[in-house]
């Protein structure tokens, strides 16, 4: 059995990380989506907001669960006895920024293999930080997010 | 059960095509190396000589085996019920070369995957053609392609 | 008035290369698609049924004309007193060889502008010798490009 | 006719930015310059002295006006009747960047277009944080800005 | 007599800058090691730790010398009669920043040249942010960096 | 004393290779420009006639010879006791096979250092065969070769 990590903020999840969790949820016997905790940058949502909207979009998914993480990704691979760790390419910065990363997890641990998929083109232009941009600017997010995240930015954008 | 494909030249196979290959075997139910057949350069080695010094070094690994295709890669991967076709990454080059052939890939049959893997750093700098043209300028290849690969590069370049 | 040139073999035209027309018709008053007569590969079409198939896919669109040209660019941009050479961008090695031609093109005549727009993601997989490879191979080329090439394709490929 | 926009935070405008200007002034009707009021960053001049340096340095260009915005530049393009965004491209990183937002941009509105010019090589080394850095360390920026941007920078680092 | 400059920020010296010092010391006549004084960021070791750590590397290079800077590059390297300029390129990303900044240091004094050596692959992954990151987790930093800042990030982040 | 070795097919030397060999004349103790004799290409210019040219443009740097090899380039570097191989980059796809090639060249003695120059921004659109190229259709190539190779160029495409 291959257990897989999909690491990331998801603040907010995008229709973008979405594809990737299918696609990879077909590929791995079960997928861990493991929201990063102690993130450098001030977060829009709090951990327990990211969790609660990813676990309501994976809920069509039976091998999908959501955890949360702190401290080095390929120790909490360990513990959790996935094998692998999947992340979505975009761009050649993404491959560049991920190429670095892996390297290093695998220097740490060269049991965990990191293993990548190409975003479909339809979302190669979607991040959560030009989500939220737009979204505070009042610029209508449809097609980029799920409808309960479409919800919550309307929500902490527009709270009136 | 995850079957996946590894298709290429493999003319000759190197010690980076092992990595990846001994790399997706431990991820995968089923690997099958797929040595294309209608490739448009000439080859140095055929088709029969390609997959044998494959199978000897993929011996190891009972869940790898070797085979032969030509025609569209997805439609061989239908027949044969692979539906994750593994590629490895060394370059940004590399990367976009293989995003647009995952793309099609994708286009032509949306149920077949394409994940990457990063190519060990210790293997960035190998490729079948550059093996070939060192073993043909005299240059030892060692480290660079199996034993086997060795000794069949001498008898084509230096069959004294 | 601005006349705008698309260079290129169009070997055949594809779905991309007619985004990139139609985009460009709005931005510039007229549009010339200058076919490369003296390209170094063999082409698959002639430069007559080059011409036929874009003349048949650019007809709705009034203020493009289709033509051929040799010889160097920019002197065939004085000649049709066009001052702006149009291309589509959908990589980063697209990017750095386009790069070097306008900036070629800029030295030979600096009156002479490259602009670039962005291939629409739904097109960044095609290239006309991507098309030709899939048709040879017998796969289905809808959606890739017009129904004209698709006919013609199968007329060069499967001419039973 | 055709109204393209410029957008950025122009703070410096700097000698780049002025062969952009210039050259996109030569091919559209109507050139907006707009200079982005909400940016994250703490800018060193404000939108008044920006707008102010700008509007001496395209006085010699009849079409060229210079305007501020906030919020979506899409939404900006509509209400000022632009149809194209012209971006300067100097790198891959750049190249890349901008690719996202052109591709957000036409999600957000198919009718907007982005075009995309190179940058003079003799300005590839230009940014408007490089060029403040050099005038912060009491380097000369001569050849790098215009006169009244030179002048603008001795007065906000060297004020004596 | 060439002498070279590697400038840096060096918070801390890793083996990938250790790599390079020892690389360029063999190539030219002497290598003065620029510790930079006014970083923008804050900085985990201060200049003189880090010129301590780094003075008790290069210490088996007798034609090494380690000094602090700040203000201008090529101002430092024109008094300390330096005519070449060191740095290591690990990826395309590194490359586009440092051909940025070897074309503006060209351009303020064109008789200061900078040379690239390439990173050796198993250093690539290694910076000295990600290895500060690594030891914040509590993760083992052996084989990143020399026993000296080793020693040096366990007092800093484990000082019990 | 430190000799490098540049190396290249020179068919022929652009201004883009002189500036490479003057700028590397003034940091090395001796250059040796050394055109290769067995490249896979079909040359424009025999060997002999590509030394003649580079001889004639090198004459003003003493320390500069031009020498032509076939084999092995670390191998010709170890007995011509060259310890510094120098390469000129313009673009990102230069700098990856230039690092896969430095990276093989390591592997094959680890003596050998390759070091790489930027391409003054002047030169960046230039090679061998886009001049060539612009030659044949007869476009004027000054300013991008010496006046010699304008010359032989001239009596290569238009021996009238």
């Amino acid at each position: 059995m291959t257990r897989a990590l999909i690491p990331g903020s998801f603040d907010p999840v995008t229709n973008g990380h979405i594809d990737i969790i299918e696609r990879a949820s077909r590929m791995f016997d079960h997928i861990l989506v493991a929201v990063a905790r102690n993130s450098s940058k001030t977060p829009l949502f709090t951990v327990q907001e990211r969790i609660g909207m990813l676990e309501e979009v994976c809920a069509p998914h039976p091998n999908v669960t959501v955890e949360t993480f702190d401290g080095l990704l390929v120790e909490y691979a360990v513990r959790y006895e996935a094998s692998v760790i999947v992340k979505g390419l975009r761009f050649v910065s993404d491959f560049e920024y991920e190429l670095q990363m892996a390297l290093m997890n695998r220097r740490l641990n060269s049991a965990i293999e990191t293993v990548f998929l190409m975003t479909g083109t339809e979302y190669s232009d979607l991040s959560s930080s030009i989500v939220k941009e737009i979204a505070r600017l009042g610029g209508a997010v449809e097609g980029m997010v799920p409808a309960i995240v479409q919800q919550r930015l309307r929500e902490k954008y527009d709270p009136s």
